[in-house]
């Protein structure tokens, strides 16, 4: 069903497909340098958490590829852990292989490349079926008819299977089920209107593109039936970290009386921050919102407030549909 | 203080500021023929809902320079007052006009000319003296230090005299007190980007720029005293038809307990509408959204919800501001 991918080992090379030129472009990028899948990480051509995750994980068995001194290679992994502060699963992917690598009594150095690939490739494995449980799961909550509302992109773009947020709506479509979907277009980066509304056409979903701000008014006059977004952290509590703007549909939601899902992996939740203001919030360069390809949205100078992600309190969500099931925010999940 | 504007009338012809070009370049162009305001007025060259008013009642002048024949003279006007039709002051503006066109008992054409630059000088100057009203009544609601969120443009660029929204906030900084502003940058023409954060620095206002999806997210931080916006059209129970994302930050404002200010002249009061489900909210091109500049915002051929306008209902709104005071919404204020 689903032909392209964000992220794929291929035996020798790390291919990722540079979704910083979608829509107009779709080129696979051959990575063999552990630096070069921090600056797609970076630069966003990789992004979305879950496969932020399966990337870093691959650049770990790059860095081992050409490095056998153990010192260096953890401050690799370090560098490699810190490409973006938000995403709970990058560290996770990180600290998984780390451990694969301090509990391995093996020396040769091409033994310690295939330990680390093995522990990559299952973590790409699980990153698979993970997303066909959340699909799964979210399933059961749609029904035929439904239109759904969704905010940046958390689809097959975003993890190495189906997506998070988009899965539900992909198997709630391969079933059978008649299913309408309005993105957000999700400034800054426009991943909504970019890669969402390319993700849904693919798969001949009835999709409709919105600025941001049009979704609050859209849910007043009663023509969205629930919202599902994804997440980049979920602390103890069921405060949510995501691409910032999803406060403003999760408030707009709960004025309306519109149910509001997050779908995400069980590598997101971050037991370990008992809240959402424990999380960093990243700031991202104020050219992403003054600059839109070579148009320049304001005059020279200004000051600009980027926050990447925004926080979701625990109160505004419905629940949290995770490849476990489906939660109350708040509920030990891990 | 304001050295710049967006309509005014040179003895011989009309002078707009092509507001599409900023704030890369400040062109006023000069206008003869009524045709090119109301392409000004439909390609947003000219917009907010006061100055488009006062360009539409000049716009008649130049109507009756070129015409004599009141019946064919009658169809222009009606023209004139279709170009845009959602903000009410352009009608009202326009059938001001009529009335004054109607009741006069000249037969000469040039008579009938001046009498209609008379009636739009005084539209004009009205526009001026209301600015400054809802400048000092706005006033009064800001104290010093406060940091003030706005949505759009509602500046001296959306009227002729110093703006409706800006006007308190020109008011209070030239009086000294400390003001900050968040500006929203709008989509999908980024009016708060391009005219809002242009009109704050070439006042010397402290001002930042946001992506409209991040308002709820600084409102939640406890960062923002009050929202101030502008109107294109009040109904009698007090709901607010303005530009599309003012719901949005309207209901996020509510959430935070922070006041929620319309700032409008009479004129934006449309009595005859009962509640905001009489306001015809106009749809844009879906190219606004879809295309920013050169840059294609999303594939090719995707369905697009480009509402120009939302409607705020009256609960969620503080106060209104007008140039005769500050009422509560539904308050009967013409």
């Amino acid at each position: 069903m689903i032909d392209y991918y964000s992220v794929k080992w291929m035996d020798d090379y790390l291919s990722l497909l540079d979704q910083t030129l979608l829509p107009s472009e779709e080129k696979y990028l051959k990575i063999t340098d552990y630096r070069d899948v921090i600056e797609a990480i970076k630069s966003l051509r990789v992004r979305g958490a879950p496969a932020i995750g399966v990337a870093a994980a691959y650049a770990t068995v790059l860095a081992a590829r050409n490095e056998s001194d153990p010192a260096k290679l953890a401050l690799m992994f370090e560098e490699i852990r810190a490409a973006r502060p938000t995403a709970v699963n990058l560290m996770w992917a990180v600290d998984r292989q780390s451990e694969t690598l301090s509990s391995t009594c093996v020396e040769k150095s091409s033994e310690v490349v295939q330990m680390l690939l093995q522990g990559a490739n299952q973590i790409y494995d699980n990153d698979l079926r993970m997303c066909e449980a959340i699909g799964d799961h979210g399933n059961d909550l749609i029904q035929d008819g439904f239109s759904i509302l969704t905010h940046c992109n958390a689809g097959a773009l975003a993890t190495a299977g189906m997506g998070t947020a988009l899965a539900p709506i992909f198997v709630a479509h391969g079933s059978g089920k008649k299913v309408t979907v309005y993105a957000d277009e999700t400034r800054p980066l426009l991943q909504g209107a970019r890669l969402t509304i390319w993700e849904l056409m693919r798969h001949g979903i009835d999709a409709t593109l919105l600025c941001d701000s049009a979704a609050a008014y859209l849910m007043s006059q009663g023509r969205i039936d629930m919202v599902i977004v994804g997440a980049d952290r979920i602390a103890k509590n069921g405060d949510v970290a995501n691409k910032i703007g999803t406060l403003s549909v999760a408030i707009a939601a709960s004025k309306y009386g519109i149910p509001f899902y997050v779908a995400a992996p069980s590598s997101t939740f971050d037991a370990g921050t008992p809240d959402g203001s424990g999380i960093i919030i990243e700031e991202r360069d104020s050219a992403e919102i003054t600059h839109i390809g070579s148009y320049v949205t304001s005059p020279r100078g200004i000051r600009v407030y980027a926050p990447a992600f925004d926080i979701t309190p625990a109160e505004l969500i419905t629940g949290i549909i995770s490849e476990k099931g489906v939660f109350s925010p708040g509920e030990h999940l891990t």
